[in-house]
């Protein structure tokens, strides 16, 4: 700490120097540069995407300069009027700011005034906004987060019109209202602003960059460091459930980026928030870099925050969009603002990959600044090549050392695991230890749930999360994981679950027909150990790549396994009898279990259970080693759920009682349906027998026999990942001879 | 019948001259001519759509002649290997016959031979289908049905290699092969052969092709005309419940043309059954055109074939899907291979209409022969305009007089209405007399359920119709229509609602902006009159268009009416309290019922019952006028399916207690989500007030408030639907005049 703040010392001094020699900045320096605009003055009618974003950015903010200012006195939750109002405010005042830098057109820069103007008679009479629901009111939000948006766009906003005002109009707007404004939503607010969390991010990124523009060294020292001393005790919660403070408390935009970027540039609250956060974070970076070049905060932590872009384009499916890890929005896609901020930054200051130019091109819009515009030329020039996708295992910490994300692709993204052995990922986070997803192209196969909650539509809880996140989406039976005695992960409880995290066994994406990734969990059920591992497989006698999964169990007591599958789509048939009760009751009374309704029971009537779905024209086998007292259920989301909040999707579930056990499982995409040909093409399984040829501590076999009678086998080294290790085994009279950790022919 | 007897022998005698005169025909003549081979040749290379659907047919049929003919011994259901192989090779024989004539490279017309041969060798000693689930089984496949299919496209394979064919090799075909399968799936199967009917369709088209390219004249007048005395009893019933034989039974080809349609090309199956009879009806009627152009069959009644083709184009949703009304599987849309043959068809012999040619564009292929080539010819001469749908009422029965369906479509299909007052539609119609589906662009806002099949799916009941077609998809409950004391329209007896058809009452689309469809029907429940009129409005209050639904219930006795909305998403909220039971129990017992979850049940708390919903990025409101006495349900389709062959929608349904009612209700689509820029957009209802302010035998009125106190009334003159007539009410001191069955301002 000692050295710390001797370093901070002597950067004020240094900064403050450089403020002096300087004197006064010239403007726009925060995004938008000098030289920036002057290039983009030059270049425009020359470059297709960028005029066409201007065009259509002209066309967005003349309307809304037709319809003229409103600043409603705060009174909604996210779905209302006057949240969506101010929220579209900032937006349309960034955008004016920035027309009126491109265009010269003085009408954008009195539209932006003015309603700064409006704001600063109103603000300094605003009350707490009316909402009580968040732990950290804001005034023109329900929450400082809204807040904090307000003011990072605003802050540009103003920097875009700054020469414009009259000196008595800045100094009316940053003493009544910026000033005040930032030191609201941190000083008055540090429960909110004072913590490693998305909230405190969009906070730092917001006194910063108001810091930046008024030239308030104050301001940015409490953005990039946070409040020395906020005066919060150790410990409360905000509305998600989330710890607010921690013994050594790190604080302050540098540690929000230290934090929760692993090295590899995932971060620990999933994609979902990581794109929300991406913004500011970037942002912010970028401001700085313009501003304070010195301080290097874009290139901060190895560069992390341009590995962040393209870690966040690899959490996306053939569709765009991202995986819905932890709490997630599914349909949130890289055509989301944010990542065109994202992307064109990271071409801009990173190493101009080509790839980025084929995203920016589906994007179909660019970020109106000296990064946009580089982009659009390049795009314009040609340079861009396809975005590509492959396997890529991201670690997750802040060292690279707390778990991660493991995700597998086979083909064109043909078809892609998301395997995830993460941390808790904060308050966001789900008790879904080695849970995975499954997708064809764009289509889930076995989906993640996501979220509960309709952002933003107000009917559904004032758009906030719904209490079904907490009871259902949160919930471990809610994923593809192994729930044990009906209880979730950790117990359920956050402030275990945030100590632990699962690890790495194995990745190994060097081979295209066998992808590997494996992880186990030891501290999730106490006194059990899950082994998982799972690879993706592209065999000469299957029509398409399948996945095999492997989850090895072993526990000091005897308990009852849960072993659930989230198919998409409708059921075809099964190889087993199952009983359909006539009336439909909840599966259990808590944990998630209170929203399952039972549809089916039955038993496995051959060493396979097997079980074949059709989602969106695709065919689908799953194939299980089966034990005979296994129970096999049918299961419905929805019930007790009055208000309908969750969606009514089906899963299938293997239920077994057992000490230590192994659940072997492939899941076979196959064949294809047409109803406009009606052409329905081999719909059946290819596979005859699926079994575990042997299974003890050191090694895990399995056989996979076709139809047509080809045997495969898969050996996992349960004990040793080395890829060097040389391996011998005798099965039924057989010796095979490998080496590294695992074995298939 | 003693007239047509004495003209048919004419005719026959006629024929017979001719086929004198002209000894042996040129061969091809079927479908392709000797002129338009030609005409192909000499335009390879220079029409793009025809050129690549070479391309592509080539590519299909190479692949199939290098994996060498196999003709199994027939075995499969549709779902199964046999089926599909036999399927596969006479639609592959076909396009390689068609080839050979075009690109006159041998291999085609070898390929084509031998597998001709290597089925007359198989034939002769062929048993029925092992299957016996089919009231006509074939031998190939588990219906003569698909014999039918077979020969039809064989008899063109024929046609087009026929002179590449040894004289003694087409006297062995014709003796041991198509003879004697013209004989089969006729003669020996009349109650499959001898109706009205579209499985019949396709038997006379099929007699009918291999005997034009035979020169049988016995077969083509048994095409024709049927079999004069086929000695079957009145009586009998088909696998889908369908009478076999009625008094004065109508037969042959042209009985086919006159019955099912109407002569607005309506055929009273529904367009799924239309798209699948339109090519054998297409296919004979152009071979007729090509070898005896003197029967003028393809221009019979007054060109019906053509218009039918118009009809079913317009029967479709903005993405081409055709409104699964009766039996009709999703997703079938004009991009199947059957509308590709109707549309250049239609084009080519009729009236050379442009906006057909981008129908052609969309669809990407065109047929291979004249009428093809001509598509083609002209979509390269930019001929192709915009094939733009608009409002159209669409009679049904032989006369134009058995009901019918109204089609109302506001803008570029923004919001599109079906609207059925049809009559029963033969075997595959339902029980749902003034049922509608409602559209925004491409997507059901309340649907029609369709059929319940997985046509072609093996694993689902052999790809045969599913007994929860019969005890759901055909109710009247599984529709948006009223259901009575629990019971189906005409008690479900399907001979009862044989004999019975609704009435339109007023079709009047001449007003953009308000569009209106009224029919009546007195016959699906003796003693209760039911009056639906439903409207399309564009009011300038409203962003988007409504649909106003007026059902106006008159009744001898207290019922216990039944009012269901099937929509599709998810529930946003209400405006009223329900409460939902821990367990589900089905709605009833029969009927339809029995297939209902009820997820709640609540009571009106005001005037008007409000229920909001989320579909594919829309929102939607229902408001409906509320009595107190409602009991308001919620529902879900899913109880005694223990085999999941029903998809889990939802439903909304209004319950009362009555003997005259009046159910008024507005559907209105409203604002946008997205999950891309999470912004929620006019998620509520722009409706303040929806009241009945006059009922009464001669009108009825209803009034529309929107939030802002903007009043409409929409008066309905329940007695005089005539255009000209004027009117004068007082509704609540004020007096209304106006002309016409309408009011509305």
């Amino acid at each position: 700490m000692y050295v710390k703040k001797i370093t901070k010392l002597i950067l004020i001094v240094a900064t403050l120097a450089i403020s002096i020699v300087v004197q006064a900045q010239e403007h726009p320096n925060l995004i938008l540069t000098k030289d920036g605009v002057e290039k983009i003055r030059k270049n425009l009618g020359k470059v297709p995407l960028f005029d066409a974003t201007v065009e259509s950015v002209k066309k967005t903010v003349d309307k809304e300069i037709a319809a003229g200012i409103d600043t409603p006195i705060p009174k909604d939750f996210s779905g209302g009027y006057t949240h969506y109002r101010h929220k579209q405010n900032f937006i349309i005042a960034q955008k004016a700011g920035v027309l009126y830098q491109i265009l010269e057109d003085d009408k954008y820069a009195i539209y932006v005034r003015d309603m700064l103007l409006q704001y600063e008679a109103m603000y300094k009479d605003l009350p707490l906004h009316p909402q009580e629901r968040s732990y950290a009111r804001g005034k023109l939000f329900w929450q400082s987060l809204n807040d904090s948006n307000w003011l990072v766009y605003m802050s540009q906003a103003y920097d875009t019109v700054y020469n414009f005002l009259t000196e008595e109009q800045r100094e009316k707007l940053e003493n009544n209202l910026f000033r005040p404004f930032a030191d609201f939503i941190s000083l008055e607010n540090p429960a909110f602003y004072n913590r490693v969390h998305n909230h405190s991010t969009w906070g730092n990124a917001a006194v910063g960059m108001i810091g930046l523009v008024m030239e308030d060294e104050e301001l940015i020292q409490r953005a990039l460091y946070g409040i020395e001393d906020d005066g919060l005790p150790i410990g409360g919660i905000d509305n998600d459930g989330g710890t607010i403070k921690v013994e050594d408390q790190k604080k302050g935009f540098l540690a929000n980026l230290d934090d929760p970027f692993s090295p590899d540039g995932y971060y620990t609250e999933g994609p979902y928030y990581q794109r929300y956060a991406m913004y500011p974070f970037l942002i912010f970076a970028l401001a700085m870099e313009n501003v304070r070049p010195d301080l290097k905060v874009l290139q901060h932590k190895d560069n992390v925050l341009l590995k962040g872009v393209d870690a966040l384009l690899n959490l996306s499916d053939a569709d765009g969009e991202f995986f819905p890890l932890n709490d997630g929005q599914k349909g949130m896609s890289y055509y989301t603002a944010s990542l065109v901020t994202a992307v064109d930054i990271a071409y801009h200051y990173g190493d101009q990959d080509p790839k980025l130019l084929s995203v920016a091109e589906k994007q179909n819009q660019v970020l109106l600044d000296q990064s946009g515009l580089d982009v659009a030329i390049a795009i314009r020039d040609g340079k861009a090549k396809p975005f590509t996708k492959t396997s890529v295992n991201l670690s997750d910490g802040i060292n690279g050392k707390q778990g991660g994300v493991g995700v597998l692709r086979y083909g064109n993204e043909d078809l892609t695991l998301v395997f995830k052995y993460a941390a808790q990922g904060l308050s966001h986070g789900h008790y879904d230890k080695l849970s995975y997803s499954l997708y064809e192209k764009g289509d889930e196969i076995l989906q993640d749930y996501g979220l509960s909650r309709f952002v933003n539509i107000g009917q559904k809880g004032g758009g906030n999360y719904l209490k079904e996140n907490k009871t259902w989406a949160k919930t471990t039976i809610a994923h593809n994981t192994l729930a044990q005695n009906g209880e979730m992960h950790f117990g359920g409880s956050y402030k275990v679950a945030s100590t632990e995290h699962s690890d790495l066994y194995l990745f190994d994406a060097t081979k295209n027909n066998v992808q590997v990734v494996s992880a186990t969990e030891v501290n999730a059920y106490p006194g059990t150990k899950m082994h998982r591992t799972m690879a993706l497989i592209k065999d000469q006698h299957f029509e398409k790549a399948f996945m095999l999964d492997i989850m090895k169990v072993q526990s000091d007591t005897k308990n009852e396994y849960d072993f659930p599958f989230y198919y998409m789509g409708q059921v075809i048939n099964g190889n087993f009898k199952w009983e359909s009760p006539t009336n439909l009751e909840p599966l259990g009374a808590k944990n998630g279990y209170q929203h399952l309704y039972l549809e089916g029971k039955g038993k496995p009537t051959t060493n396979n259970t097997k079980f074949s779905w059709l989602g969106n024209g695709k065919f689908y086998t799953l194939t299980s080693v089966a034990e005979e007292s296994d129970e096999l259920l049918l299961t419905r989301i929805g019930a007790n759920d009055p208000e309908f909040n969750l969606r009514r999707d089906a899963g299938f579930m293997v239920r077994r009682k057992a000490k230590d056990t192994t659940f072997v499982s492939i899941i076979e995409p196959h064949g294809s349906y047409s109803p406009v040909s009606e052409a329905s093409l081999n719909s059946s399984s290819n596979i005859a027998d699926l079994k575990i040829v042997k299974d003890n501590d050191e090694y895990t076999a399995v056989s996979i026999t076709d139809l047509k009678g080809n045997k495969q086998l898969f050996i996992l080294s349960n004990k040793d990942a080395s890829s060097s290790e040389k391996h011998s085994l005798k099965i039924n009279g057989k010796k095979y001879n490998w080496v590294g950790p695992y074995y298939y022919k």
